[in-house]
């Protein structure tokens, strides 16, 4: 069995996650590939060589630029903050290496342009790390709308609610931040949404119209603890730069209308993504907090109804590799689904969904939303096939993983 | 005890709801004046007379001008589609009659305004049929909301799903045309979230960006017997000149920010009016497909959860006067409460709720969604205060009902 | 058309829901006989006379015993405690009325099988108010079992939760007493999930092994406003002498295996009556605090799931004569199509159910609850054939309500 | 940091399990000691051998009375069948190795109390395998018991519903053969429930009376492929000699009364252990199929209601070492934090709950249930006392786990 060498650089959530599931993914599933934990990359000596040590990696560096060069290494994991995920990704594409990248693309449309590009020509292959298609429930959705179950699609109704930042005296951490955050709640969790939504119903968003808000605008300044150092003028708050919340609604190319809404002032709401469909001939809903839930209304049925189905089914995607039905997994596994995914494709020279291209897809629509709510200019279009020529409808898809 | 003869124009649906409300109110709850369900009134005379008995009105006509003068009427109940409401609320209360008005208030801005000019001037009071304030869910939210439950709102979700036009097949009814029905699931249905975020949540809906969709845009013709003339040319199809959905985004004047969403073509959602309201201490959530229940988050618990509150207990408004706890109610059961709200109004000569400025606010949102639908241009203000003060906030309200 | 016209013994909860379904079956239903609600009798004179004003009924008496035998009287509806059913039924009988009667059929099995003879051998028909049948999503299940929707029915699972004597200071109140209610939780409320477990499997309990238990046994003494008169010797508690909560698990004569439990002490839960029944084919779960919906899980589906039915649909048991789809109904309604069922029965001189022999059915299971509960004794037989033949099967029963 | 050494017996759905925790633990959780999978043992050769390379074993034997001798083993976790617990128990435990002994502790009685005095007097610490006990949810729901937080418990109502041998055509598997698997339903699924419900309300059954049922009482044999030798003389069904399903009602040593039912006949319950206990003061209910979730009512709550807890907050059981609030968790997880526990107990000497003794009491129940089942004696006394004293309480317990 051939062996596929990781370099990971970063190790926070996004790298704890990433590296569970390179740990189990060839203890879960039967691949071609066996995975090969080489080297994790962070700028604290101290700090990566204690993640290395709990995470499972045999080496460490806080060295990136040579990491990505290294010809002991076949795949780049790119877990950092936004900032950073263009340049680590050109040069990792560059040096031919595989590259995950983690959503968002990038902070910027000019660097994810370039991302596109460098991908484009590059003897690697590159994906981005948009995890939730990987839920089975979610990869069931898109399988059960191509299949045609729910018809042709008319309302889209997405959710994407948290409420970690409801007080405000919490702090003003860097995800708080314009410059190092790019943007907020859009950006974290509406690329989520956009992506999720545009992925199981293989429709693009064409046009947005939306609003953002920042309900706290000034935040007490983060103690060093807590990762951020404290002014030291006196000065006790700072600024909020990003949004709390983004709202907008939307049409897609296939005819579809949709409402968006990503927000962190959703109190009592954890982790609420939330997706409806409506279809000419049925409905499908999941819901982040449910995730081994899909609800499905099948119009022609006896008896219609919403029925919840527990995708724990061995012919429920990726679910054959767990336990038996009714054994929920957990959100972590999806990171393990896309590993394997990754794997498969790298296997046999296939291009990862998503691509690159389905990445920049996303920024284009979040771009749209910051400008229709900056502006007050009501509707935006999107803008679309500046890179290169995207797939665009889910007929055309490869067939969905069983 | 006094007595208060009423006097309704229009037999269908709403005539039909209003009219078990007058049977009941009396029964159920203790009123200082007793009903008499005088005259219904409409077109056609065997038609109404039937009614008449089926219903349990004492007499019948078919004239709506000789009913809203007589001297034997202290109450007129408008239950007509809405482009007869103007002509007949104006010489009711002209002839000083109270007036219950179905919603909307009218099916043009410059009638509504009218009306509410002729309101605030005139001897009797009226009143505008949202009959979903009266569900006791939606009177609980309210009231929790007043009381500073959940702290200050944030969010506001509001959506009325339903499905009975699906099918392509189905016919095009007057409600699907705009010179009768003025719009379609906006003015129809849209209507009952605008005015019941507003009730609720105690601010007003200052600007939108909406966009409107009619998903099948020509029906076959009605029969006859469906209650419209097919078409005698040999056309088998008409032209659907109404909206089938509308969403818009919208800033409440609290600080709030809203999404609204409603629809015809939620394949499986039957009557599914749900509003989820988020603030600062907790969270409400309502379905009226579920209309006995109400669900909260309160932050300040010691473990928090969305709990199903039950209301169904004699503290809850209205339930008083029904069965014990876990005993519920349905739908009609918000008509009941709307009359005995209205009955105690007169014989306490206050104003009823929601009065006509109440309406006519909900028509001002309407009228801004449509134009922000119709030309594309985005945010569009709400204009206020046109015609008369309106009660701003939840503070300045007189207490909810118990 | 014709008149039936209606002498109600009894004017509390049960009179007062009687007395709404008498007030409207004819306005919601088409029926060949038009009830007239002549004369509500009860023991205080100033009371009844309040009720019938009330009420709606057209006089008042307090002598039951007259009430009975008179001319001007068609049915008898008998809804007073069960310690005055079999005098009273045995009396209207013998005068040739029909009777419905409020459940349990009486508080002892000699009575009950006194009644089953009478009926049997009366020119008036006799019916026993388990009006839970009539609840249109408990009638759906009973004709999809029918129809084979779930196959042979292995499990049965049933619960009657209340709450309401949780606080040991919930003072004795007649309910309470043996002497006067008969037993406690089991009677009350454990006698409804017998019949419609029954009713809706088609299947008879054959043997039972159970146990009882009073959790406080002993309860402040009620005010006389209560009802019960104070104890004047200055005890101010009395002894609890009925059951609080009776569980069971049962074998049904179809081959069927059950578990029951009725209780007055589940905290939490309202009127919580649960059925779930499995087959080999299918499941269906009722909730009567979601009275409107029916929960369905249909193995042979693309993707099963249990599937929740909106039971306002046309189609429907009832629900033709009510709202639009969506549009719920309450807890009264089933005493509305109880009504209807008995007038149409009387109209067409068919037997209403369910019969005296079907309540009879339930008096010998909860005869031999309390047996196997008393003695420790374990599996007891349920006594069957006793009084007359008794239809065993649900392939027998007349066509399902539409 | 000193490292614990284990040596696995058994590596099929169990085993599989138990590896994913092993190799998780120290990677989640911060512990003192660290785990090395030693050796993995079963007893074909080349099946074993494959087992270790893809669970992680550093070896692999089949021959396991050397392996749990062996001077490098710590720690023996014994995943076969129930019928060879005993043996493979008692040497280890002789041998001066900690066991984790999956559950049922054994097939006989005799075999399990010969485990309990072995564990009584060993060097060694021994814990038995009721991994649910280690669910966060279901470890709150114990804490908040403990705490008051619901009272005086009134009622039990536990369920372990699964339909995996709903078709009759399903195969005649070890797990339906009495000689090989003990009981059915009632000792696979149904000690679960038991020892659960001990557990979360820290009282010991002290009594039950019940029925089991075998619905299909022939099936084919299965091929040999499935794991057991077809029939050589052409026979082509065989007996089932185990239960299908089994019912109890029981009563509970601090006054709870409880019913019980495992059954593998819930058409659509695919792993549905549910559990909801009532008290004087509120009620919780948990779902393994909604895992992450608790329901709570307070009935001291300002609007009580039933909440859902999403138990994935730092200060939920184990939930501090996961991921952020609202991402959840799976089934595997609750084996992780078994290992942890079962490692912590080993590090501080002290005794891993549930301990042999725990695992008897379950025992102690199930014969009861089978004695009143087989013999229609009706309640029978459940055994207690008979091999060492057992804790009674909750509040004698060790502190949950935070």
């Amino acid at each position: 069995m051939s062996v596929l060498r990781v370099g990971m650089v970063g190790y926070a959530f996004m790298g704890a996650a990433h590296s569970q599931a390179w740990r189990a993914v060839n203890r879960v599933f039967d691949l071609p590939v066996r995975v090969e934990m080489t080297t994790v990359c962070g700028r604290d000596g101290d700090a990566v060589a204690a993640a290395a040590q709990r995470l499972g990696w045999q080496s460490h560096t806080t060295d990136w630029q040579t990491l990505v060069a290294r010809d002991d290494i076949d795949v780049i994991d790119i877990c950092t903050p936004g900032d950073s995920h263009a340049q680590i990704a050109l040069a990792a594409l560059a040096a031919g290496k595989h590259v995950l990248c983690e959503k968002p693309l990038a902070n910027s449309l000019t660097e994810a342009a370039a991302m596109v590009q460098a991908a484009a020509s590059a003897a690697g292959l590159a994906m981005c790390g948009f995890n939730y298609r990987r839920v089975p429930a979610a990869a069931l959705m898109r399988r059960m709308i191509a299949d045609g179950r729910i018809g042709q699609i008319r309302h889209v109704r997405a959710q994407y609610l948290q409420d970690w930042i409801v007080d405000p005296q919490f702090p003003l951490v860097w995800r708080l931040q314009k410059e190092k955050a790019g943007s907020g709640a859009l950006g974290d969790i509406g690329s989520h949404i956009v992506d999720l939504t545009q992925y199981v119903t293989g429709q693009r968003i064409t046009g947005v119209s939306a609003l953002t808000e920042t309900f706290v605008k000034e935040r007490p300044l983060p103690t060093a603890s807590r990762g951020l150092a404290a002014s030291r003028d006196g000065a006790s708050t700072g600024e909020v730069t990003v949004d709390d919340a983004a709202l907008f609604i939307a049409r897609l190319d296939g005819g579809a209308i949709a409402t968006y809404e990503a927000t962190r002032f959703a109190t009592g709401r954890k982790n609420a993504l939330r997706i409806e469909v409506n279809g000419s001939l049925g409905s499908l809903v999941f819901d982040l907090e449910r995730l081994n839930e899909l609800s499905y209304y099948d119009s022609a049925a006896a008896e219609p109804g919403f029925s919840t189905i527990l995708v724990t089914e061995p012919h429920h995607p990726y679910m054959d590799a767990w336990w038996p039905p009714g054994h929920i997994i957990g959100y972590e596994h999806s990171f393990t689904h896309q590993a394997r995914d990754f794997i498969e494709a790298i296997a046999t020279g296939t291009q990862p969904e998503p691509s690159f291209d389905d990445a920049y897809s996303v920024q284009l629509v979040l771009d749209a939303v910051q400008q229709s709510a900056s502006s007050g200019s009501g509707w935006t279009h999107v803008r679309g096939g500046a890179v290169s020529a995207v797939r665009r409808t889910v007929e055309a898809a490869p067939p969905p993983v069983s």
